[in-house]
């Protein structure tokens, strides 16, 4: 019988240099928004979402036909853009069939920085399970990146790798105290998320600019079963193996 | 009234450049076990413990009168040196008077890293309750930065750095997520923290070159009152005010 593939975790991306992604998955968290905005694009049936690092490059794409520019800095809608980066700024078929161009302060750095990995994907609680069994079907070397605050450890992005941990450690070899302590986090936080998100400096970064929805609506498991891939530098929804449909893991206790 | 001043946790050296440390007080903290030693050749005698980064510059000290040569690469003693980093090596007098040069694979790195804060001073479990009233004594801005394992986080000094803030955040201004997540994981162990230190990578690591002795013993709370503290590169007793001697914290938790 082959080894389990690893599956581990890196708190912030300050710290990614320590983990050799060569051939590896990476998974790119930043719940609280950005990864849980590319899930709701990509389910809304945009064509695709590129992600990228600055200001300047987003805007490159202005005017052209068929790009939908938006993101945030400091948690802020950017001037000139389209939206901002409140999931619900991409419901209603504002994105069908459009490319949205998107930078953050933080989900979109992360991305960029593992990039050459094997593949990158995109976790959020809306995709948790449909994300679970892609990994579990993948079955390689797994790195969990949680997106921090400016490179500082950041407690949604840790317990989403946490509850990912918990539900899916049995598939792989899971052997680190970061994964250990995340997994603790989660479990600490399970039977009410959103009072235990409440304590996080980014619960009080949001709530002051008013968007205590977004942060409730980022925190719903299973809302959709796409899994954004990157190719070539765009976010495409990933084609699931037909066995992997349907199913969903229990997160009940969320 | 004064705004109290600020608790911070830095939780391995690599995330160090994100936190100024100038005019600051900074906690290094390496439980398992180069800041428990240190305590322990403070407290049984020692005039003082050198700490330096390579085993070449510990190996310069060799054959000089009074000196002792001392520490670990991956948990094993270094050849050529008198000791290891074991606790249990320096005690019955063997370091009375002497000056005790230490190199270790990750504390006495940090030390160095936070040389040019305001003050360097060296917590483990031993020390608990003597550190924690210097540190409010002092009144300053700290920054509790934990030793790590190769720049990577690890269980046991986040743990302890959770059991400071939780026992003396009432002083300070605490105020982000890593002091959080910090303070759930002690609270997570405090039941029984050697089980919950068997969970971690160091355990297993140490465990291997049987060494389960040591690391009980570096989970003993308050077993002495010296506060080691930084001066031109020697760490040495601080000087304690008289009316903070002998109360000691509740740890019956522990």
């Amino acid at each position: 019988m082959p080894d389990k593939s690893t599956l581990e975790v890196c708190l912030t991306p300050g710290l990614l240099p320590l983990y050799p992604i060569t051939g590896k998955v990476v998974v790119v968290i930043d719940v609280l928004r950005a990864t849980t905005t590319m899930c709701v694009a990509i389910d809304q049936g945009a064509d695709k979402v590129i992600p990228v690092e600055t200001i300047e490059e987003c805007l490159s794409y202005k005017g052209k036909e068929g790009y939908i520019l938006a993101g945030e800095r400091n948690g802020r809608k950017v001037e000139g853009f389209h939206f901002g980066n409140s999931p619900f700024e991409f419901m209603n078929g504002v994105v069908k069939g459009k490319t949205l161009v998107l930078t953050t302060t933080n989900g979109t750095r992360a991305i960029k920085m593992a990039e050459h990995s094997h593949q990158v994907v995109i976790g959020g609680f809306l995709n948790f399970s449909a994300l679970s069994k892609w990994l579990i079907s993948e079955g390689r070397d797994t790195l969990l990146l949680c997106s921090g605050w400016r490179d500082k450890f950041n407690l949604e992005d840790t317990v989403f790798a946490g509850a990912l941990i918990h539900h899916i450690k049995e598939y792989f070899l899971v052997d680190s105290d970061s994964a250990f302590a995340a997994e603790k986090l989660y479990l600490n936080s399970r039977r009410n998320m959103f009072h235990f998100m409440k304590q996080s400096s980014h619960y009080r970064r949001l709530a002051h600019l008013g968007v205590i929805n977004d942060i409730k609506y980022c925190l719903r498991p299973d809302l959709t079963d796409v899994v954004p891939v990157l190719k070539n530098g765009e976010l495409v929804r990933a084609d699931i193996r037909k066995d992997l449909e349907g199913e969903f893991f229990s997160l009940n206790d969320l």
